[in-house]
């Protein structure tokens, strides 16, 4: 089965060889053909092969589908109490996460399928294609894998997030927390998850914890990622780059040093605007870290507690508004980036080769993404 | 015809009486009834009468549809690039209308109305069911008129915007444009207005030629309203008390002056969150409007410059976020405060004999609005 797409106003390949010096590799005479599951020609519309069906895009802008490299779906329950007590003055805290850990853990798995089921519908009408999903709500061994179980049936990013925050059992022995973590929490996970992450925050974990938690991960099979610098500056980022990780996440507080570190080893920065919304806290800068050559990343970070958004369209409207990029740096950053972010090449862009991931939108370009923010634009995807 | 909506997790009623002390007259036991478009009941689900149909909200919240009170759909073309300069740091000038203009007058009156008929369906999609339609992107006799014929075929809240900025022609003639305004255009929008506006700003028409306009408008029958304090401090927002005007828009700038004359004349606030979204102006402060004791509203100002949202959930985000604004304040502005700006009270209120217009989320409370920015959470609307 193969589909020609013809008639697009503005097709957003992010390949460079496209279109030389822009970095969308915008070309607004192309086709593109889709067969089995893959992109099998792109080109100008002009020259475009038979195809099985063709679908008339009517000037409307294609994209990849987006990718959204940091997401917390398995979860029970909501937080819109303490969002409304947020709002009304109070601070965020990372401590919020172990309401969202008690109902998570009465929740059935059925129960559980569902809420992530849901999350992954919503994200995927808007133009969401491929997603990564942290387990982090359990914080026992049974609990963590059955997270994981839950989210490996809605993808194969999957991430293994036991050190979220210390379960509640152990408040009193983070080291006894950490062994488990280490030790039959991970051996339950490791079969279920790509990934390993640490919360390597004040509050959550510190840098021999995360180093710790890390190392066991790696031994493990699992590659490591890091949620870092969300609250204040602290020795996370630094640490992602020293161990050449592929991504770390959040990078709200990040020193001279920090910025240096991640060009210099090549991990990506995730940024996650969506929580600098919700938790009123400044906004990081992603011009900063552009002018600086860091490959930057925006991701959704969807969660009931710091970030209940689904939206990559409004991640990259407040990139755009809030932390200085342009909307091709924004739009690129949630596709291209959030597949560099997860090590892949064959999602987030749009040449021969790639799974047939993509985004038509109700308007003409990309920019339209920032010009028109919260409006509903994504009108359809095709997925591999 | 009737239909039964039951099953509600949470009706937002805005009726004092429902809830006491209550803003949104919130009820969790509620069921409603909508007989021939209008809401004919509103009480206990137990107590609910029969009807010919009945529609089960599984426990979602139901709310007021709400009430934009102030857009410019009648335009064609967009900015998309003048947005985009914006945002690398040029800034804002009411000048750039001028560009919406001779667009506008390009096209033909079946092109202005599909691209309202466009955004219509659009806000529609975002829970809007009552909206307001101004001209102002034709500036001459025939333009306006047929922009307001045209906006009255998508509502009767249409408002004449001939004194939106001074017209090309008369560039170096603003007080002959403002006897076009008044005289010959004033004429010819009549019959297909409601209500007339100025956008009294630096830049754009003093307070001298407001009260010019104003009272020309009025004496033509229409009601007068006025676009103020934008871009800076000024006379608008006074002018607006002092002709004790239902509703004087955007509010940005505001001396403690300005905030009194406007609780004293009862004349209610439109504030416009989207628009310093777009442009990076700093936010006004719905919280010491409404700890003044002046009404506000929220309103999307959906149009091509200065501010190309249609969403009233992605506003009322901002107005929680950015405005100190809590999220049923934010619900209420944008709802009864729409109302209250058109001087309506049939419509932003789920009581008997209201019209029955509706909003259905896929969320158990309006909270979730500003919870879950940028997220599509209307999964329906009911309109009369």
């Amino acid at each position: 089965m193969s589909l020609l797409i013809t008639n697009i106003g503005e097709l957003v390949t992010n390949d460079p060889a496209a279109a030389p010096g822009d970095l969308l590799g915008v070309r607004t005479d192309a086709a593109v053909v889709l067969t089995d599951g893959v992109v099998s020609w792109v080109g100008a519309a002009a020259d475009a092969p038979a195809a099985d069906e063709v679908f008339d895009a009517r000037g409307r802008a294609v994209l990849p589908g987006f990718v959204d490299s940091h997401s917390h779906l398995v979860f029970a329950g909501d937080r819109a109490l303490e969002f409304q007590a947020r709002m009304a003055g109070e601070s965020y805290a990372a401590g919020g996460i172990r309401t969202t850990v008690a109902a998570t853990r009465a929740a059935s798995d059925d129960q559980l399928a569902a809420g992530v089921a849901r999350h992954v519908a919503e994200m995927r009408r808007q133009g969401t294609t491929t997603l990564e999903i942290k387990s982090g709500y359990g914080l026992s061994v049974d609990d963590e894998a059955r997270s994981l179980r839950v989210a490996r049936e809605f993808t194969d990013e999957t991430t293994f997030l036991g050190a979220h925050v210390v379960a509640p059992e152990y408040a009193d022995d983070p080291a006894g927390y950490v062994d488990l973590v280490t030790g039959p929490m991970l051996a339950a996970a490791a079969p279920h998850a790509r990934w390993i992450d640490v919360f390597c925050e004040r509050g959550a974990f510190d840098e021999d914890q995360a180093r710790t938690i890390l190392a066991a991960g790696t031994a493990a099979g699992l590659k490591g990622r890091l949620h870092a610098n969300q609250l204040g500056e602290g020795p996370g980022v630094r640490l992602a780059a020293e161990l050449g990780l592929t991504a770390v996440d959040h990078c709200t507080y990040l020193s001279d040093d920090d910025v240096h570190a991640l060009r210099d080893a090549g991990t990506v920065a995730t940024l996650l605007p969506g929580v600098e919304f919700s938790t009123r806290h400044p906004y990081p800068s992603g011009r900063r870290l552009i002018d600086a050559g860091v490959t930057v990343a925006v991701a959704s970070d969807c969660n009931p507690g710091s970030c209940y958004t689904s939206s990559l369209p409004f991640c990259i409207a407040l990139a755009v508004r809030e932390m200085g990029m342009t909307p091709a740096e924004a739009v690129w950053a949630a596709s291209a980036g959030g597949a560099a972010a997860l090590g892949r090449t064959d999602v987030g862009r749009v040449v021969p080769g790639a799974r047939a991931d993509l985004t038509l939108l109700d308007a003409p370009t990309h920019v339209h993404l920032a010009y028109r923010p919260g409006v509903p634009l994504v009108a359809r995807t095709w997925t591999a």
